[in-house]
């Protein structure tokens, strides 16, 4: 039986996954694959963890480059994370005709042009399932299943940290602190929880996405992105009276030449599918011209279902080795000659409804002067919901708007906010409500 | 740009949805491919609307084995549907070197095994995702995004009209019958159903898919399968009380050396995903022993969707023929060598927790003397309900049972059933709460 060598750099929570993975499930990997799989080094500055899950074979090392620069390994699995040493070693792997297996969603995200056409030049294949919502399939499905399709859109919870959060304040009424607190203890969120809530994680697995569905360059700059930070639980309450829930989303809708992306807390109606995935769970609908909607779900994080999607990659990439062929599928679904460069569409210049809520004043006449404004910049509102509260200061004046361009509502909130009878900023949340 | 030639056989609904598909999205599958989808040939009794959706370059025949014999065509395409015909021309293809691409859940849940060993004799493949599930990718997904995992077990609710009619009786409170002929008028349902509401045709997909996930061949007749006939609005709202929906599932569990395999109306929680699966949509829970647990839902029938599983099966055997390599995928997931005879669990010997439903007369004493005969066979009580109404005839009573084994079941409820105090037969409906 062939022999596909497998050297595993960076051997935390996921790479200490992929070596269970490899041991326990061997036999049943040389049953569907036809070859064996040996895990012929590891390298990480502490392999101690590592080194108890192996059964003695494997060499362990704290110089990567051992693992990079070794001719008999046929694939490399890059779970170190960040972007300057692991685009490094990538790039050097690349050039000595490895195939590269990763998670690496930031590198990708921000410099993934990079690595695709090195390696492209190399004649090897880079496998990033892992990369994109943990245990769930994105991309083959993208890929493969859609792959006769033009995809129109795709919307997704992609970071379990903040849906962990948001499912949680939905739940129990608690604030965000409290719960951002709770997903520390319970071990869903990082101790610097920064990327996650802030919605850049959430914003780089949307790159890679998009690049895949549109089958173009993704200049990570240009995708608009607000975390779930200034969501109060008065937001997820009057959500659920509007019939909506509150999610991070990452959006992307195919405009033809051109694309949208954008990460942001998100009304989603209430009995749509995605509305009803709470906790640390990853989900994501994507909308083929002919597959109509298929929705994914699946653990978005943790040690053994990102370990799934790894092995994943690296039976693709054998299974290649062993029929004795070079790459099948292009990385971004496109054959490179194809890909375009197309632009994201500004944030600007987007439709879509509103919610706003307002602190007024109780004072009369308030609510004419901010429909009247809203008019002015022909925004129909769809409902409101004024409700004076004894004991708070001002009245919370919520609403909804029909569709609107998000330029006009930037200007008719700038001019009601201005008014003498609003207390605090408008706070406005994006709904999308056509699946 | 190298040419692959496609035919197809049967070119009712989805094959003009595979015919529209290969013309509309032609560039982005040359794109995507590096090669031209070119279909070559057309074989129908009726080929006038398929020609109306070519371009004139497509040979239009009524004679079948113009495309089975037709040297120069590498992928044919297989929607007549049926078990008897079709597998001649299937049988009559491979033996002339073709590769399959078929959407025939009943031929391949019969008689897959040697349609598949005639395909490896011949060295071609068959694709058949779009027998199971859809538009959803249960296939790929399967062989593919899992093949590092044991597969656990599979719940998956596969057949669109079942779950329109139950989604119906559970909304408008209708009779099965009234939500079967909607279900009629809306064209989700056959004008003769009976494949569908008897179960039979979930569980062809059923056996498709415990081949791919146990690496088994499955006797189809070992399948338990009980249709949705016998569900009432009553049983219905009776399981909204205990925090349950109905749905007709077909659930497979890894035992090890055997499997279980059935098909009937299952009680799920409320609160988890595929209880929100409503109307003519498929969805599946798949759980890998790395990945947990997966969710996929899609479109479970129609012209476009299927056709995007038909010919995301063409892609992937295109990209083959391209790549110069013949399968690269075992058909069952396990190469044949390491497939087994795997038997099917008895459905006397499964273990769930069950739902009961009995009508009695209204007399002192019923409730102790049921529950006396559940105790003698172990089996407890986990809540009961017993609401007498003026304008029934008898006192329905309703429990449901912690895990007890199904023999177990059966022999209480023969007892009570004879019970003098109990008037009609027993109602039972399985619940699965373990996700």
């Amino acid at each position: 039986m062939k022999k596909i060598c497998i050297g595993i750099i960076g051997c935390g929570t996921v790479g200490q996954g992929v070596v269970k993975l490899l041991f326990e499930n061997a036999r049943i990997l040389e049953a569907k694959l036809g070859c064996k799989l040996f895990l012929k080094s590891i390298a990480d500055l502490n392999t101690e963890a590592a080194e108890k899950l192996t059964d003695g074979n494997t060499y362990l090392t704290d110089n990567p480059y051992e693992v990079t620069d070794d001719p008999e390994i046929d694939i490399i699995v890059e779970l170190i994370g960040g972007t300057d040493i692991a685009q490094e070693l990538i790039l050097r792997a690349l050039g000595n005709k490895k195939n590269i297996v990763t998670a690496n969603k930031k590198l990708l995200a921000l410099n993934g042009a990079k690595l695709f056409e090195e390696a492209l030049k190399n004649n090897t294949e880079i496998g990033f399932e892992a990369s994109t919502g943990g245990s769930m399939p994105v991309i083959k499905t993208m890929r493969e299943s859609l792959c006769g399709n033009v995809i129109k859109e795709t919307s997704g919870i992609l970071n379990g940290t903040c849906n962990y959060i948001l499912s949680k304040i939905s739940k129990e009424k608690i604030t965000f602190e409290t719960a951002l607190y709770q997903a520390q203890t319970n071990g869903f969120a990082e101790a610097d929880p920064a990327l996650d809530i802030n919605g850049d994680d959430t914003a780089h697995k949307l790159a890679i996405i998009c690049s895949i569905a549109y089958g173009t360059k993704v200049n990570f700059s240009d995708i608009y992105i607000e975390g779930i930070t200034g969501i109060s639980p008065q937001d997820i309450e009057n959500a659920e009276e509007f019939g909506y829930r509150i999610k991070l989303m990452a959006i992307s809708k195919n405009r033809g030449d051109r694309f949208e992306a954008r990460v942001h807390p998100t009304m989603i109606p209430y009995d749509h599918v995605l509305a009803k995935i709470d906790g640390p769970v990853n989900a994501i609908s994507i909308h083929g011209d002919a597959s109509d909607e298929i929705v994914l779900t699946g653990k978005g994080a943790g040690m053994m279902p990102t370990a799934s999607s790894v092995v994943s990659d690296i039976c693709d990439i054998a299974r290649n080795i062993c029929a004795g062929v070079g790459k099948r599928i292009p990385s971004l679904s496109f054959l490179p000659e194809f890909l375009s460069e197309k632009q994201v569409v500004k944030i600007s210049e987007i439709t879509c409804k509103y919610y706003i809520r307002l602190t007024a004043k109780n004072s009369p006449g308030v609510l004419s002067k901010v429909s009247g404004i809203l008019g002015d910049f022909k925004i129909s509102i769809q409902s409101v919901h004024q409700k004076a509260e004894d004991d708070i200061e001002g009245v919370p004046i919520v609403m909804t708007t029909y569709k609107a361009q998000e330029s006009h509502i930037e200007k008719a909130l700038e001019k009601i906010g201005s008014l003498d009878e609003i207390i605090d900023k408008p706070v406005i949340i994006r709904i999308e409500d056509e699946f």
